[in-house]
């Protein structure tokens, strides 16, 4: 049965090529097909449940359904392009298997709602992977923060050295971005989480059908309350695309940091092979090549939210070709961040810290100025911008002689600011400065451990 | 005192004009003044509170604030862009009324969770006036669904009449998804409402600061967890422009149907002068360009978030100057999706409704051919799939002599399905069409009535 | 041989899965096959003319080369996941067939320059199948101009009816685009075509080898001048995503409109079965689908430019594995859009305009308003902005009466002007107001027909 | 005269606040003033010409254009909100000025190809200037490259050490990208230098206009040869975003590069205090801003591409008001474009490279690897991959040593490679290697001094 004889018996003769070329879908829609055979069984169940269709035909569609599932899970399927998209493959060859009872299960369907219907469940799904992902790496985030809770590296600040921090609190910050990734992923899925079964072609049906049991049987909390809004609304499929944009946008950054940090000219942390690649003409050559995909295809998922949002702009209701479109985006995108997130959670894991390399970067760029600023506010009663004035200078001098703040003698830093004495010392070190900033939320290492405590047992 | 006077003493000389040109942000970040004001009232009454500063000094500040946020209110507040943001135009100013004491607000914070915080109150402000907004369009469109709970109108599929459905439940649909939108701004809101504040430039303080309270007294949940994130993330900005995306989108597809349906090429409504514009040519002209103006607006939000995506991707922790990018697509995204909010509202109920033309064509391109396609299958037993080939055939024969199929004689039927009997006209006209669609959700008015009355107890 | 035995023996177990699936091409560059075969065919013959390799080695990898091309021509090849890339799986199939001497044809030669050559090639030859399909389509819509060169419409604004037009006018228009759409494909085209091959790595090479040589025998203009330049850089095809994003932007509001021509409540065009598609449950539908992807795909090209864009922003030198991610934008624009064009140039030929529906449809909302302003204007000497408000005042007489302007009682017209003769019917007619726009490029038949002469010496 | 009674006398009452908050663009169309006064001016003195208005008239209104421009330059003109758009304030103050006369300036002219003169105009003339800053940036690089023709420095791959380099050909890649945006906007200069005036609203004029005298006066090559094409198209304006989006991303890419480089860090370059700025609690900080921000800026670019994009898609001809909102998105890219080529420029020149911290950079990782590898083909005839293993164990075998490639004692290498002998160590310094590479376009000093020559030539 060709795509459309489907279409009734109006029409006279078949679409040329370059219609069924760009009208099939089958090619990406064939993902949808165990959604769109778990949407017909509980149709048809209910269909004979209300006795709208009788229940050998209901029990036959099922037998039909549960042997094309089979065969598509084998690979024996045989999808056809010249049969568009996944429904109509599968509907026809329910057909062939179980005969003319087949045609009833279309009864008080359409491929609006169907399709409508497959799309949420398929999204729904993908949220729920993400989610999971997403609490993998926040996992293996954490147990990197833990092993270095106390290590010190440069927290910078437009790529400058700023302050000392530790390795655990900066993995710690990960942990909070993708705790509220997973959070827009779950409360998207509760929001989409309404069945558009029944709404029909955009309008209801005169069937008594039983919305409320498709719903249930189908793991959603009810049924849509408007059936145009149903087979139009794509909303769902844009909130799970910009969550994952903004997810893949912090994983991007994470990759940046690495492909920094593996860099041989900082040397902050290695990959083993196993997250390496190599070069076709460099042998010595460490790739962080998963690092820089990840980093790439966060501007894939944006791309896909972009596309889907101009798709929708100006759209009529109710239902139009250009939904079409929304899949392969969304597809794109749940693939692109799922291969990130579990390839990142690898590297998490993988990664090798050097202690030595990133507290000799600690060192660079006077990262305690601002300790000593702090120190002449709370000690000397100056003014923050006086003192901050003064650590300037202060700073300055230390470029020219070439050393440390914790260097400097005291004199030399007495010719700018007299009060100063040696007990200032106490708080130049990277440790001290380290140990000082214990406000809530700070890098102070009891402070990093509190935020360990608090996840280990959120993500347990 | 200049910008780089603020930088402390190290400088050597002013940057030069372009650095200047390209570095401020007060031309735009001044919309952050009572964001500002509001926490560093909040800072001020904290350090004193704690003892980190004097309660005098504090006093000083509050009232310092307070003339400030009077002269900008007056529009007597002196701008400068050689101040570079806001956050220093409003410290430069304080220093200028209360002196030296100024400088010691500055104490335990910097710029970076001082302008992270701003621009979360101000993000969480814009959420709560879209929610607010949103509102009042769900509640114009809930009157304009009342009034037309019975009015007949053609249901599209691809622009092409499907079958009639009310005007009410048209209106219904966008009801819905501007449901949607205001529970994603009420997602996002909650998301987002945790202060940044006492991060300090990214690793927290040594001052013994109590972030829990200046977290409630900016009406915030609680203080962030981790430092860094606090001062490098922005996913809840990113979080607001795609829930305005996603809300113009919508708003978009309304006003697509707008313009249609005031084309007098359609004729099916009319807006009153108050929201048409005419052309300088053209003095018949009713131009619906509100609507228009909306649906391109959408565009714009659209390309906020992809701008502050992109800014954001591949962002090394903490902070970079990139971030001030930050704002402008925000603020721009804002004034759009508020200002058509509100217009899409003041047009929903300017919208005068033609029942006449609407009815017309609800009348074109046989509407009712599924009705009887379903008679068939529940009166003649027949599968789905047959009943469509035989309506199909049936519609093909109406056209060829030019009339509706219920003005098509029972003979002429009969030549295609000769089971066919005079009962089929019970479902063909467009009213039994219209009652018929009675499952959840449909479009039969008392379906309709249905949702009016879900959606009164919710929104009154 | 696995991916990481090319990559040299320091490397000392493989790749773990989750790196294959992240970091493997072949699924989509494959379709770089038989660009990469020229390339090396180029490089081979060039290394042998340079005494690099043995005459007989590169006779050798030229036999193999064409077995291989043979092979993938054929769909024998078997494309290796393992094997990575494209230019891997070619390399090794080589070896398995010629032996040791396939390596010689690495000489000289990187991964990264073998990638951005063969990529040029290939958007160098998809610019050009633009090229050609865009006069294609140019060349319908001429045709469909000539033969509706009088046939009256309305010209829109807003939606609007404004003034008459001819439907051959309108197509004139797109013409007008589609032709800047291919200058600009042939611009990126010229630009884009240079040589990347013999950049080697990034820095060339210390082999004698002649880059003047392969680029001739690929078809570039010149060697490219900088080799990081030539392994670094994607602006070639991020110009071919921005000329196709502004292309598929003029094909969808050409589809735009095609689809409210169509839709039974304007009722202008009509398209046959060859390029409609039915419903499911609704058999006298004619949906325009393909109009509606055209539409779509529009978005998808442009989530095209904006992902790659995303990419290369802030991407340092030289090569990075993010610029993997340059391939699918490219690939699913260039089908998205030469599908879009092959389907659109079917459709506009397709296309059966309805010469009647349009007359009437001009007639509505006083087209001719101008027409009476601007013979005021002249006739009456008024100035522009008063003649514009009498005519205002004219319409709404008009509108009130229920009359067309050319039916307005010559008594009514001079209530508001009194200088008004009979001799103002001239120009109120439908036909008068076109044949008078005869200003250069203005929609009166001469003009049009002008228009088609122009553009038909140009396309023949 | 408010706007309202520009649209003539229909109009009953003014549109109330939000309409005019929403409508009018006269807070950024203003940026079109001058454009439109050289419009209006060119228009006139056409009319006049022609004898559609007397010379009286044309005298006045260039007489008040004339006064316009002054009070505008001088900022004495009141932009009125009420006026809508910057056409109806001038036209309005023109009235003012010179009394009815000015109402002849809107003969055979709309709003519709006025507003597509004025903006095609500034785009033009954005296009130029981005030309001219671009020629600038590339002889800033130029200039650079030639200081630094000979200074060594690490070429990356991956941000990994790959083979030496040398600045300056590093610089020159740069020179290359700038090159192709130059001509990226010259192109789209001349394919949209073409005159919409005279299209009016969008059908042409009945007054016997000359059309190809007020192009000529205008600037431009020719009229448009398609009225409906002449006030509908923007494909102008994107493609001087697409233009402005790649030549950015070139932008963001060497401002990656030298944040990185002027991180303490690598401590690679320095940038003086004119193009740094400090910290408000860092002093010690010298933060990058102007790089981050041209960075970051490359995305608003990118955004404004989306939008504009986004607002054409499926846009019916001819003019609709979603037009307007094609300026915004094209004036903030052209800002960012200017702001960010002429804060590069000064940046390239204040640019303080460090030729030792290069150098010691450049001998990080093996470099010369490859170099090891040739060597072998070259006098060993080992085919490449077999080259390239046993250069991989050898670079394995020194880092187990913890020496440089030419540190290793030959008996080691020959462990390994057996034939290699002592001649091996003249390629294996950064040095030689460098001087190797002189392939056409690679990095030896020689091939860097020629590509200097070229550009000198075509620069000066």
């Amino acid at each position: 049965m060709a795509g459309n004889e489907m279409w009734g018996g109006r029409f006279e003769r078949r679409p040329i090529s370059i219609m069924e070329e760009i009208n099939t879908s089958v090619d990406f829609d064939k993902r949808l097909a165990s959604e769109d055979i778990a949407a017909s069984r509980a149709h048809a169940k209910m269909l004979a449940a209300r006795g709208i269709i009788a229940e050998a035909d209901a029990a036959a569609i099922a037998r039909g359904l549960d042997q094309i599932e089979g065969e598509i899970q084998e690979g024996r399927f045989d999808f056809r392009r010249d049969l568009e998209d996944i429904h109509l493959n599968i509907e026809s060859r329910l057909a062939a298997i179980i005969g003319p009872a087949a045609g009833r299960l279309h009864t008080a369907r359409s491929r609006n709602d169907q399709v409508a219907t497959d799309f949420r469940l398929w999204v729904r799904a993908a949220s729920e992977r993400a989610e999971a992902a997403l609490t993998e790496l926040q996992r293996a985030l954490l147990d990197k923060a833990e092993a270095h809770a106390e290590t010190i590296m440069p927290g910078l600040t437009h790529l400058q050295p700023a302050q000392p921090i530790t390795f655990g609190h900066h993995c710690l910050a990960y942990v909070e971005m993708f705790s509220r990734d997973r959070s827009r992923f779950a409360d998207a899925r509760t929001r989409m989480n309404e069945s558009p079964l029944g709404a029909a072609a955009l309008a209801g049906t005169s069937f008594p059908i039983d919305r409320v049991m498709t719903a249930r049987a189908l793991g959603f909390a009810a049924p849509m309350r408007n059936s145009l809004d149903a087979v139009a609304s794509r909303d769902f499929a844009l909130e799970y695309l910009a969550a994952a944009s903004i997810a893949a946008v912090h994983l991007s950054r994470l990759s940046e940091e690495i492909v920094l940090w593996v860099s041989p000219l900082l040397g902050f942390a290695r990959l083993s092979d196993a997250y390496s690649t190599g070069s076709s003409i460099m042998p010595q050559k460490r790739n962080p090549d998963a690092a820089e995909l990840i980093r790439a295809k966060a501007a894939r998922v944006l791309g896909g939210f972009v596309a889907l949002g101009s798709v929708m702009k100006g759209l009529a209701l109710a239902y139009a070709k250009d939904l079409q479109e929304d899949k392969e985006p969304v597809f794109a995108a749940a693939d692109a961040l799922e291969l990130s997130l579990a390839a990142m959670t690898g590297m998490v894991q993988d990664l090798e810290i050097s202690r030595q390399a990133l507290f000799r970067a600690a060192e660079i760029g006077h990262p305690t100025a601002t300790d000593l600023a702090d120190w002449m506010v709370r000690n000397l009663g100056k003014p923050f911008r006086e003192a901050h004035r003064a650590t300037g200078a202060i700073v300055k001098r230390a470029e020219e002689l070439g050393v440390q703040l914790w260097e400097m003698p005291i004199p030399e830093m007495q010719k700018i600011e007299p009060a100063l004495t040696e007990k200032v010392y106490e708080v130049l070190s990277l440790q001290a400065s380290l140990n000082s900033r214990d406000s809530f939320g700070g890098t102070a290492p009891k402070r990093v451990r509190e935020q360990i405590a608090f996840w280990r047992t959120r993500l347990s």
